[in-house]
């Protein structure tokens, strides 16, 4: 079964909507999760497989819930 | 930053509730995903921190969106 590519690009566009709400750059969105500097800018282009402990760090730092990456 | 535990073992009880309901073994579900039959399993006992295109395949093996593992 392939990796759902799509689902990682809307994944990658609700971080980057969410992170801009805040004004935030990927490298503070980065430092704010505890994440290497590129991280984010590689969620953001769906270049990563993101697990669900680092979706989480993610919502926390962008202060939302985990739901809110998924809901329409 | 730790790993979220608690979010792994609510993930892992939402898992094991969905799969009840369809009526299906941790081995039906494994195939159904087209995982390894001992994997659904280790989601069920927060053993594994899943990635995200893993937790779409979960979703449409059990009929269900990926939001739905995340409502309360």
């Amino acid at each position: 079964m392939k990796t759902n590519t799509e689902l990682l690009k809307k994944f990658g566009c609700k971080v980057q909507a969410y992170r801009k709400v805040l004004g935030l750059s990927q490298e503070e969105l980065a430092f704010r999760a505890g994440f290497h500097r590129t991280y984010i800018g590689m969620v953001e282009r769906a270049e990563r497989n993101i697990t669900l402990s680092n979706i989480q760090r993610l919502a926390e730092a962008l202060k939302i819930e985990i739901k809110d990456f998924f809901s329409e």
